[in-house]
């Protein structure tokens, strides 16, 4: 049987399983999902007990588990370190989803749930991929390793010492990652670079309580005037970041990397259509793939204070919250970035706020040579597949451990991404295009025995 | 037995009675409180009827009941009007309150729960004071007529109409209100204005859904950046309401109007400590009491869009909210300053961002004449029973109803004030000083029996 028919034979079964692994609500970032996330560990090392893989451990951490797998027994050819998490994002604001986000629904030819694209789907080709090719030829055309973790959306706080601890177990020839998108449909796409990320959260106090606006307004400072006067300051009119020496360590983007962006073709009118935006909007003299792709940004993720019920309360808030992330490209080190924005924000607080600055997660940018072997021969397996070889492209996300992996293990990183752009990871209504399953289950294994 | 003695014989009965009346969550904003709103009504209505008070009525509106009750048996003696409202304000945050606003609780003098000041407990003092006069005199010195609504919290919107519709039915010689403070404890105020009020609801809406900020991020408009750069401008860096037009109406502060100011002797240091304030902030060029007293306020009370959960989400909000209330003096007409705050907003939004405003609640400022008869008798009222004689001054709230109530009824409005500044009405820990609740009622006694 060939794979197209194995897959196509396999398919309800296939999703079936996936909608299981998709229904463990497994959020690391909120501490009531711990269970769900030790759930979800456990429901993916005894799948990939049943598929054949060998030496399946979950190692317990500070944090979440981490699981880890073989199948070594491809004597003298290369081994594949295949890496993703189990984790997902939260899921508010919950009443934006057309159906449950734990409660997977195809429509449309998608597979709607939490973690459909990001990374419980992607991740889940490699299984099936791995598995397919074992029952097929009862044997695999190169060792595998897994390594699979539970808190990349919370900055994987717990892998860089695991991998540290375990070159060994670990050493491979090349990372292979599934935790990116392709350009549009039809047009894939491997990310030979990701920007970097840092966070922090800020927080403005006033008085000891809440005021009523009537004995005290106009006669005290408002958490929130404080607030949002400060986070205007972050950004000049142009979108440029106003922190002092944000951009140092930004490379200026050369005439060949414009070239390389202009490529892509991307269409910038159809995607302002395609989220309902009046307009795209960022620093002035970049396009929008130059902009997310290699530009670093300073974004509010959240801000929050006083009344938010139905009606009015005229009350004058003691308190007022941010949530700040940057996305850093080149040299940009995180914490850094971090010391400057503090400066920044202490120096452009008004009279009377209180200042809290919280430092959160820290990742420095990652950059492939595309002109490595295992890329090009990722590039040529979608080429097959796809009927179009695959574009080298910088992706504007961060994957943090991206950078760490390749480091500490000394091997290329193949980013072999089969999202898309449009489906809504970390928002309501995540999902996954089935062609994009079908497509890829295919492109893993025909690049697993051509690597 | 005097009036001294009768209440201090009943005192565990009476705020038993107020406790009970306390304990029923009529927060008129909230709909899920309807049916509370409906039985703090019976609540009041029955106890009216149990002191003696005739033709106590329940009148539905397509809002909250309006309540009226009268006892009219002192022919050629003038006829006062006793206002209040039995609804309360929301108690978010609710983590805040030392014990839960619905289990009143008295600690150190002090009685704790949401409406102890604002109304439900100044609003009892009347009714107990009626019911002793009774209880001792078997008459009443005055006519009396009550009308109490459950909407204040909610701009009132049943009464004017009602008031409208029942001129003859309401007819006074002088409209009563306890729903204002002392200036201090032991030093009591007769407000002679208030400020006016007008509120609106700004939402800012970009893509149409959340977008990651991988891989849109720098790219596309961020609901919160717009709104925050958006609400900054509505001041400038002095403190100044930034909206063109906006102190059209307000009268200059006279040299007599700031030596009446100056007088209260208030103690800005006291209170900057008492607020955990590191500074009093606000327009300069004014002390506290102006700012507060005379001058006009735009303030955001409710700032919010985003991921406000636990950790980070890296997510590009696709709208973004805030809630504005303005404090009016002088002859600034509500419409009329929304319609310009509107025209200001939409002046100043940023690329790619979609405003909608919604108009709230409007009502003018209000004077009174501080030389009228009634006024100088509830000012002696308080000087036999707190050693003092109130102070005429001018308050920084707005009870809309009052100028409907004086323009309606062509009468003196007395706003007899038994709060005190710090009783955090419309936040956690309201409460209400008992040594005020005792005074309260002799002071409404005295002032009932000479005017």
């Amino acid at each position: 049987m060939n794979y197209e028919t194995y897959f196509q034979s396999n398919r309800d079964k296939h999703l079936n399983q996936l909608k299981e692994f998709l229904s463990i609500p497994s959020i690391s970032a909120l501490s009531e999902h711990k269970a769900d996330v030790n759930r979800a560990a456990e429901w993916l090392a005894t799948h990939l007990e049943e598929i054949g893989l060998e030496h399946v451990t979950i190692h317990q951490t500070k944090g979440h588990p981490i699981i880890t797998a073989d199948h070594l027994h491809a004597e003298g050819k290369p081994t594949i370190l295949v890496y993703g998490h189990y984790d997902v994002q939260p899921v508010d604001p919950l009443n934006l989803w057309t159906t449950p986000p734990f409660e997977p629904d195809i429509r449309d030819g998608k597979l709607f749930a939490r973690g459909a694209t990001d990374d419980k789907g992607q991740l889940f080709l490699h299984v099936k991929a791995i598995e397919a090719i074992l029952s097929q030829e009862k044997k695999l055309p190169v060792n595998i390793k897994l390594c699979i973790e539970g808190e990349e959306e919370i900055s994987s706080a717990s892998l860089p010492p695991f991998l540290e601890a375990n070159r060994e177990l670990l050493a491979a020839d090349a990372i292979l990652i599934s935790d990116t998108s392709l350009l549009e449909p039809g047009k894939p796409a491997i990310s030979t670079g990701l920007r970097g990320l840092c966070s922090l959260e800020v927080a403005v106090h006033t008085s000891n309580m809440d005021l009523h606006s009537g004995t005290y307004g106009g006669g005290v400072p408002n958490a929130l005037h404080a607030i949002v006067s400060l986070l205007t300051t972050l950004h000049d009119e142009q979108g440029r970041i106003a922190v002092d020496g944000f951009y140092e360590g930004v490379p200026e983007l050369s005439a060949m990397m414009r070239e390389e962006f202009a490529k892509q073709g991307h269409n910038e009118q159809a995607l302002t259509e395609s989220l309902g935006l009046d307009t795209l909007y960022g620093e002035e003299g970049y396009s929008f793939v130059e902009r997310t792709g290699a530009r670093p940004t300073l974004e509010l993720n959240g801000v929050y204070g006083g009344f938010q019920g139905e009606g009015t309360k005229t009350v004058i808030p003691k308190e007022a919250h941010a949530k700040i992330t940057c996305r850093l490209v080149g040299n940009q080190d995180p914490q850094d970035i971090l010391n400057k924005i503090r400066k920044h924000l202490n120096a452009h607080t008004q009279p009377g706020a209180k200042l809290t600055i919280t430092d959160g997660e820290k990742a420095r940018a990652f950059n492939m040579d595309p002109t490595d072997r295992v890329l090009q021969v990722a590039a040529d397996a979608y080429g097959k597949v796809y009927g179009t070889r695959a574009l080298f492209t910088k992706d504007g996300g961060s994957i943090p451990i991206v950078e760490t992996f390749s480091r500490v293990l000394n091997a290329p990183v193949v980013m072999m991404g089969f999202g898309l752009p449009d489906e809504n990871l970390h928002a309501p209504d995540e999902h996954l295009n089935l062609e994009n399953f079908d497509k890829g289950l295919l492109t893993i294994v025909e690049f697993l025995q051509t690597v």
